[in-house]
């Protein structure tokens, strides 16, 4: 995917997903905002869809650099981590925080977001070696 | 800005913030996450920054069809709405959601974006009414 990055896990989503906490927690995201999509699919408009959770995962040092930098960017903030059930697999996706240049045309995000790419990228091979 | 649309209020950030609210949900959007960046970055890294919240806007039919058009749309949900104090004035900047489209180029995705766009416009419209 072009804005973001995959991996998929044979343990279920209960697991995965604490695992991503976790593994982000352990790069210093601290998870700002959760949106449990598949309830409120259920609870809105009565669609089953099957488990997947929105994670923000927040950076405050690199979140306030980029701020300073682009004081619009909490359009494209925090950065979201999926954790979603398919079949009895469980997929792991973070957004490639690449987008924050390519969306802003701000070269001055460029380094915060190589940084942030490589701290998102950390956890997934945690996840990945856990795995 | 590219990508999202802005105005400015005279009116200060705890009223804006409420009528941002209400023209959302006039417009069908339930707020599905809410990060008080500036709450967050003082209790993390002990910086002062101007009052901001990001809300996240969800319009749970749309969601649906995004995510039945692009399994990993998660990473660009929910349509960001940010309300920040500057000043005197207090701004509110909702995101285009043709980024979805750009970003993921999927086509499928443009019809979805278009309606999502449109009543986000319509509702910064109200409150530009309104103010």
């Amino acid at each position: 995917m072009a804005y973001g990055h995959s991996a998929t896990f044979a343990q279920p989503f209960a697991e995965v997903l604490g695992s991503v906490r976790e593994a982000l927690a352990g790069q210093g995201f601290g998870i700002v905002s959760e949106v449990d999509i598949a309830a409120t699919l259920r609870n809105k408009i009565g669609v089953e869809i099957e488990p997947q959770v929105i994670l923000g995962a927040c950076n405050p040092t690199f979140a306030n650099r980029a701020l300073a930098a682009e004081p619009g960017i909490g359009l494209l903030l925090p950065c979201n981590v999926v954790v979603r059930a398919t079949g009895t697999s469980t997929v792991v996706e973070m957004v490639d925080p690449g987008i924050l240049v390519e969306l802003t045309e701000n070269q001055e995000l460029e380094s915060i977001a190589d940084e942030v790419g490589l701290r998102l990228a950390a956890a997934m091979e945690a996840l990945r070696a856990a795995g």
